[in-house]
């Protein structure tokens, strides 16, 4: 993957501008030396390095703004960071940019059941927001696979999801208001703390913008009561066209769980070994999950099962116990570091139209020899965003590259089925280059004049998101 | 109500308008002879009246490029209208204006149940998209008062509620796609089928702007599976404020009902000698209902009613029939047309927290006093959605101005406790002059630039939303 030749004359003037941030942060907020900014040379995406000029971890709004000042003037690039989760690249620094981590604002500064939300620091960990309501029975729906880790931050500039978004929606649904500071320092509040808040909805397009247009600093989250229980069946199929049938007629039934969760064989195989959680020797598992009281959890079961039934499923085991459950979603869950124990992997992130699973999957099956890399399937396939994993051994040259073909014929063939490049890990670095799959040339330079309002001098994550071509003028003006 | 002065060379044109509108739209399609644009002079504020120069009826997205290009060609500006239903003024013509009416494209163009998603014209009702995939088990979830006869195109202009957006959301989160064409005649695709589109997301920004950025012509909306039954509980108070904190208690505790709706004495009163209800008589009548299966029904109304119970109501009703649960909901539904019956009235629309609910009534009391006249407050209490109903007296002079400045007060009052102007029927005309309350002269201009940004001669719906003085140099430009 290419990155920009750095800006010289900002390597030159390092001195200058990291004395300047010592002036507006606490002497443990900026870090300069090289071997202490070396902990921030990538993000979840290993295989791309590079260490950034500084690294700044600001405490508040204001600290924030003041960053972004001198930045600005300085004409000097910054990358956000939340925890570094990226599977992207999203936070990779350039050798000449600022790298803006979040981390240490991870206050919760209001909870507020009475209108159902929570305001925190961006910095704050996805699950700790539910820890901070849980208590009280209430709960943060979006649920990346990162949750321990991964900050509200780079939740909203992924727009991520999770298991459970098929019934709650993914992070623009539950974002409902953030402070946000612009890159010459000025501080923009959108939406609000209720429903309909004033103006026009700039959340939209805030959310999922890859730290582009500002960096947010404060989050007003939707929360939901807990509800009472949930529960849920595992399906076992012998191909994975009937497992995604069964999907399809889930869904159009009108009924709607909490999670459908998808693993074909290579995944099963690996969880199995790795984690012995009991999954039957099979095609295609489903997890399916529905929540609710008793009554209604027994009832949605019952018809699922049926609907199941029809397609003859090798084995279909509904859980009768905490502990049944547990097990059956252990493998799951363990799944990519069960990929991680027995090859080098690429986990990939498309959306797909849920109708369209059985042809995609046939269809990635087929690149799958052509290319001559394994590929295990694991995803949320209730709304249709797969995470197809391509095994690799990184120590073969030339099998990084291949893999990466073939992720990208994967994304193209998501995108030709009514899909798009990315569901919740961003476009980052990694699909930079796919953009134009994607988009028309007059597409991509509508997005650009966005980016153009809101960063005019192109300070902020540089790199990312577009093509390097297209938005070479723009850096250069 | 001013409205600006018509453009007296356009008027001098409209022969030439008309015969060009005419060449790209079937005969009667084009509405020019006064007698039957007068037809189309107001929407539902029916205090304001104004004929426009010609009316287009078009069955297409085609049809309405071509007119679109036409009028931009000709400078002419153009009221976008779905049935005219706006109580805000929203599609009130301007006698230089051509309205572009969109109730001839009512076709459903795709259902997809295993995507969960309708692709309609937007001419179509709100009511008949679900009439559309009911009796597959479906239905779509915003459901305004008129919903009988009002169109999605206006749902989407007004980011429509509804009394079941406390659980379902409103137009904003039930919306996938649109097509939208530009004041220039550009056919643009925004969103798409399913959840996560590619690109920045423009429909939180397209959701609720009034027809001032576009035409939509096509919409691709959420669906869901209709839960397994619903029951209301009626519970009524010898106190708003006491009611109010109920509100906030039930929230507050987690539980989630479909509506919860709110009346006080003057509403109740109107609403039992109109309908026959049965509403006991007393100051605050809470409606709250809950759905899904029997078991989960009776588990919810039970903690409802507990939680009521802390706050010592005068009844407690719950339902136990479908007459029974008919006839709560009976005086509810008629309070509109019962107010109607013995008075003239204004329906005021503004938001605030849920839990400033017992400030704000004690609040609009004590104004009803101070201005005079008497106030009627029936309102989806859930999400904090305010429906005010102030009484007047239509011939009696300056009756109809003391009841704007009451209304303009109490609109001013929830901004103050940090809502907004607006819940569901938008800015209008009617709520022009008080968007320099909400918003300061920098929100303002950045409300102005976007629009801008899509329609640069200011062509599109004239005259709503914006103060006149601020869009006055942008006209003129």
């Amino acid at each position: 993957m290419q990155m920009p030749q750095p800006n010289l004359a900002i390597l030159a003037r390092k001195d200058r501008i990291v004395a300047r941030l010592q002036e507006v942060l606490p002497q443990d907020a900026v870090i300069h030396d090289s071997a202490e900014t070396r902990a921030y040379e990538c993000d979840a995406l290993t295989a791309y390095r590079c260490p950034p000029l500084a690294v700044v971890l600001p405490r508040s709004t204001a600290e924030v703004s003041a960053v972004l000042r001198i930045c600005h003037e300085e004409g000097v690039p910054v990358v956000p960071r939340g925890s570094g989760t990226s599977l992207a690249g999203g936070a990779l620094p350039t050798a000449d940019s600022v790298i803006l981590g979040v981390a240490r604002m991870n206050h919760v500064l209001e909870t507020d059941y009475a209108n159902r939300l929570i305001r925190v620091q961006t910095g704050r960990t996805n699950l700790s927001v539910t820890g901070a309501v849980e208590a009280d029975g209430f709960f943060y729906a979006p649920d990346p696979s990162s949750q321990l880790a991964c900050a509200i931050a780079g939740n909203i500039a992924m727009n991520s999801g999770g298991a459970h978004c098929l019934k709650y929606g993914v992070t623009t649904n539950n974002l409902l208001g953030a402070t946000v500071v612009l890159m010459d320092g000025t501080v923009v509040e959108i939406g609000g703390a209720h429903m309909d808040a004033p103006g026009l909805d700039l959340l939209g397009v805030l959310c999922g913008s890859e730290g582009q247009l500002g960096v947010v600093t404060e989050a007003t989250l939707r929360i939901l009561p807990k509800p009472e229980g949930a529960r849920p069946v595992l399906i076992a199929f012998d191909s994975n066209e009937v497992a995604g049938e069964c999907v399809s007629d889930i869904i159009r039934a009108g009924i709607l769980p909490v999670a459908i969760e998808f693993m074909d064989r290579p995944c099963i195989r690996a969880c199995e070994d790795f984690a012995r959680a009991g999954y039957p020797d099979c095609e295609a598992l489903l997890i399916v999950e529905v929540e609710g009281s008793p009554a209604e959890i027994d009832e949605q079961l019952a018809r699922i099962a049926e609907i199941a039934r029809r397609h003859n499923p090798v084995e279909l085991r509904e859980s009768r116990s905490a502990e049944e459950s547990a097990r059956i979603w252990l493998g799951r869950k363990s799944a990519f570091g069960a990929m991680g124990q027995i090859n080098d992997y690429m986990c990939l992130d498309g959306t797909i139209p849920v109708s369209s699973l059985p042809y995609v999957l046939r269809r990635i099956g087929e690149l799958s020899k052509e290319y001559g890399l394994d590929v295990a399937n694991v995803f949320h396939a209730g709304d249709g965003n797969m995470h197809p994993l391509i095994l690799f051994d990184a120590n073969k040259p030339g099998d990084l590259e291949l893999c990466e073909a073939f992720g990208a014929a994967i994304l193209r063939l998501c995108v030709e089925v009514g899909g798009c490049l990315t569901g919740e890990h961003g476009v980052g670095i990694e699909k930079r280059d796919l953009m134009t799959v994607q988009f028309t040339p007059e597409d991509l330079e509508a997005q650009l004049r966005i980016k153009d309002v809101f960063d005019p001098q192109w300070l902020l994550n540089p790199a990312k998101v577009f093509p390097l071509e297209a938005t070479a003028s723009r850096r250069a003006a």
